[in-house]
């Protein structure tokens, strides 16, 4: 099984960035303990990061081919990119929409996801774990 | 640790009420699926359900001494009642939002949560299997 | 063929409450009047009045098996109460909502039913008639 | 005792129009079972449909000294057509609006009527039986 | 004279639930100052706390034959229970709506109250001295 | 100077509709007053009803080439005709709307006028006055 | 008969203010064509101009004894000032809003009068000629 | 091959009507170009233009039986004549919606059509053109 | 302890003014109300009431000095001055806002207070009652 | 004369990206029958597709020295890139949008397009024709 | 060259009114720098500060005839005071919006300026420096 | 002292787009008199200009270690680009907005920034000269 993992806009910052809301935990050390779990999962993982919108949707497209599964926290994009959306809409493996941390508790218009609703699931509020939690899902979904 | 699963309005009819949302998975055995894997991680777990929105504060009150971390998945009460989003803030331990479906994907009066802004994290759009996830992330992040 | 009938809240007081909106009739006379004209068109009907959205979700529950139709008066439930609009829509069996005042030329929070779309139809503005309307219909709706 | 009943726009093409939603019953089976049961109530009835706002106004203004009664469907009318809720409010005798299919389960737009708040009462859902049930209701009312 | 205090939902765990907000006299310490000022005030007064919506609806009920006057907290549900503003409506006897903190100056939601409509006045931001408040001034108002 | 005007729907029951709004003034009434007051301004009027848009835009259209200035009281379709506006925006002569009532202080659909923009001036709440004061500012106006 | 004007804020500037909106005419022109219509209709009329809120508002009051109606030019005060809106609904006598340029044309934030709705009626659009308007219309109302 | 053309209120004044906006070319001359159009493409065509609302209702349940396709420019009552919306969707050939000015760079409420959502296509900002752009792409639709 | 009490905008006209709502009592009743009870409670007050939003802030900005608390109705005020609010939030003395009516209760622009935020607490429908209501529990809170 | 085609995000995908709703046509035979129909017409066309936002921008900036019209497809980015907007605005040449289905047939975040606002014209709903129908009416524009 | 300066309400507290956002700089030394810095570039300055919304208006009024530019800190009256805005607009000479905090960092009825649209430029966000920056750039302006 | 100047979308085509809302001033131009500015003023500048989203966040990033202070233009991105917000609000240097012209005084969709509560400053109105405003301030709170 193959999973890619797309990180939006900002998250290249993590640890320097806000660490009273995101926390302190780097990016790396986030891609870290993915490639460890999928090891681990017996996971082929790959992991990026774009600030852009276009970038986030060509690797989405890519992942049309090469990829069972795929995660993605779009930052601040969940909150205004119809484009993504339709991006994963496309997409014919699941998606899940994870966040660092719990939009429901922010500004109001982090309270919205436009992208959320093109997903097969939503994870929130768990910092780096969020995305471990996505991908153990994600194998026991494909297996099913 | 002990765990308290809340099982919000209506879902006692899980398995039966409209499957091509909800899927054919009973409560009962998502609660089986729930008591196996805290057996497995060495939780005491406990599951209630209540279509009650009184009976729902009352229980969550009662986690206050009893419980290190609860689950909610508050139904259609989770659109509304800031009677239950009070009683989540007025726990001291962690609380995760959990739905079956992926709300976001649905009627326009289900993408708003007034409960998920008093939670530590939220899960949605996994099934049954929403549970178990919060369930290991709150061991996770009850032991850091 | 079975039918049952769920009063909502408040509507206990008929007969005292606000009298110039919604007349001198109490929910006896009321219940009387259905008796009288299931029993002529040979129903077998039950009614119960709820002032908790709890107890009213039991009810409608309970009602999956036992009877071919339901009729509701959600009262002032019908504004806000997803959760009684999920149990109807969990319902296989066709439900009625009832009004005794034409909610459209009232408040303009009453004129929005949340509760509505998940029935088969509605009849609002007759007072204890209302309810009699549904009575008939349902019994050629379940007939044919 | 002498009963209006007014269709409005489009409910002539009934039986052939989006039968999915409206029924395959036609306009003339509806006008003749409302005959037939007004005959039975011993009720003078008319019907009468119009595609145009004017005309419905006008119709409305000629019941006012023929008619004890009226039955108005508006058809998509209801949801913008102020000046037909005016024509209703300047009626002295009981308006009853009914509608086919249960509005509040459809489109956005069709869940507000704008001319209901003028009418004594409303009845939604039932097709072809709403009419009758209005008919009933408004001899009991008118007799009362 | 007899008046009645209805405590509404999250109550209960006044002084250790957000202090910050809500200070840390608790619901006892309250009913303790209530009941000696009513004593100083020759008042019988009786005190009761429900965390379920309908458990407040019937304690309103209730208090139509047996008190004089009501003062009701009703927490969260002040935000959205049409059915306890409908409640409350349903009295004849003078309400007076009471808040521990000033909802004005906090989040968004709780600066409408749906049941304040229904009724005589309204005391806000004053912790457990808001009570006193009202229950002076009812003596005045009934005596008057 | 002619001067055609123009009443919408409705205003021909005036004298009977509504009377504690609209006044016991009948149409012909206020025709019959214009009339004399045309005759002492020294000009040539007409007045036309319709309760049909269709008509009023007719008889705006016709106005054009007839008439060189209009009254118009668009009755309801002041609050959604934008059919009515546009006929309003292709005369070339001054058009002012008029109303009986003074809509700013009735119901919040009223408040609101679609039609005013496309005219020279509005006047509203004098009962049939409003008509006499916009016929004698015309002349002013084309006059001037 | 007595009549008081008040001219609200920036109304002094007339006639070098935006002329493209407000016309030539000096406010002093507007006062003088008033004082001659007022000689000739035998009304003793005095006028006033005020840049404050507060001063309206005083104005107003002064009206209550010795004025037997009011003409009032809000300005732009009619967009906002709910207290000038009280102070006209304190009146006994007939107030009538006059504003030179036919709001219903101009910026949204000019299409709403909040001030409106507390007065006997409302002309715009006329120039200074909107202020005689009301004043003949003012005669005519308070003799009837 | 028959195409039915519906002009909707005001397009009989095309050509004096604000041509800034909408041109000088008359309803006359872009009926025949219409007409040469259509004899080139071998399609036999009829145009009628309609200031009714109920008019254009009737034109489009007679274009049911006769015509292949129906071209409509319903002017102003896109923006909210939902009763002209459904007689669209009651026919069961394809309807074009066409406009003459690009409405998106209008007037806001000039910026949502009704109509458009029950047509096959939408076309706008081509003056006359816009017809002939419909016609052509008509014929290849139902040749398809 | 100093107290200063100010009246907004047209409560000069307390008791004269729309009695029904406001009641009969006038402001010079109320001061000598407020005055005994202060004179009673040991408390030097001083009252004074402003039409103009400026010399409100005035009065406001000079008790920063001289007050240990102060009681404001602001009137119409409440509705859309921030100025006042801003003004509230500069002092260091606790501020209590009242009101005579239950806003609540009234029309929809009464509902919302934009200076109430500033305030310590909030007191609203008993009448002058409200002042006294308010006196009394700044004295305790200036005192604890 | 020389066109520009601008294709915006995801329709690289078209064909296999939900064909139910874009159809089974591919971008590469859109780009293919544009060719033959600009050959046919004379015109030298380019077609380039991008899925970045600033890749869009940049190729409309190009557009600017270099073609006499442009065809923009600005997919999801038509909802809310008003950056584009700016770009299509600062074009001197004309510019039309066109979309493959019809948007006003769909989700309600699809029924707005910021940028069809700065185009001259908009065609939407045909499928790939949408693009033909825009190129046949520019070079008639252009010509004209 | 002469400049006007305006301060707004509430102004005359900076320095001890909240510092926390407004800085502890009071309005003596902003003035005491601008008349330094309108020495040294040749300006002749005067400023003014204002409580009352009236007083603004006179004094921007006063400023048509005496001044060459305007500076004005509108404080709240920015977020509502039309007539402030109505005599910004009514001068000729360039007006410069200010504010000492970055209101777009602040809560939301702090978002929007009223008056913002009736100047030439704004500056917020700088504290005292925000004046200084206007003052050079007006100089800069007029001279131009 | 180093400075970093981010110009956002659209802003290359300076001098030639729209010049009568944003001038004749080039880039080049404003880039040529801000580089002149930053020497005079001993501060080390870089300008970069970017039609992308995702550029300028990278941009933004770059920032955090190289520039003590940052200006930017987002051009149309200061309307939705949540994305651009969040990479502002991660820099620990000061940020200052400024726009050409007034956006107050434009489209309402020009009225709010998303941006700007992310920044320090926020300047607008005065064309190119609107960045050296920002460059002299930002040397003056960087050195204090």
């Amino acid at each position: 099984m193959r999973v890619l993992v797309v990180h939006g806009p900002n998250l290249n910052l993590l640890g320097e960035r806000q660490p009273e809301i995101y926390g302190t935990q780097t990016l790396a050390e986030i891609d870290a303990a993915l490639m460890q779990e999928a090891k681990h999962l017996g996971i082929e993982l790959r992991t990026t990061q774009h600030n852009a919108e276009g970038a986030i949707i060509d690797a989405l497209h890519a992942a049309r081919e090469e990829y069972d599964a795929v995660i993605i926290n779009p930052g601040a994009y969940a909150h205004y990119s119809y484009a993504i959306a339709d991006a994963i809409a496309s997409l014919r493996v699941p998606v899940v929409e994870v966040h660092l941390s719990n939009l429901a508790a922010r500004e109001t218009h982090r309270r919205t996801s436009v992208t959320a609703g093109s997903c097969k699931g939503y994870v929130a509020g768990f910092g780096g774990r969020s995305y471990l939690m996505a991908l153990r899902a994600l194998q026991e979904i494909v297996k099913s």
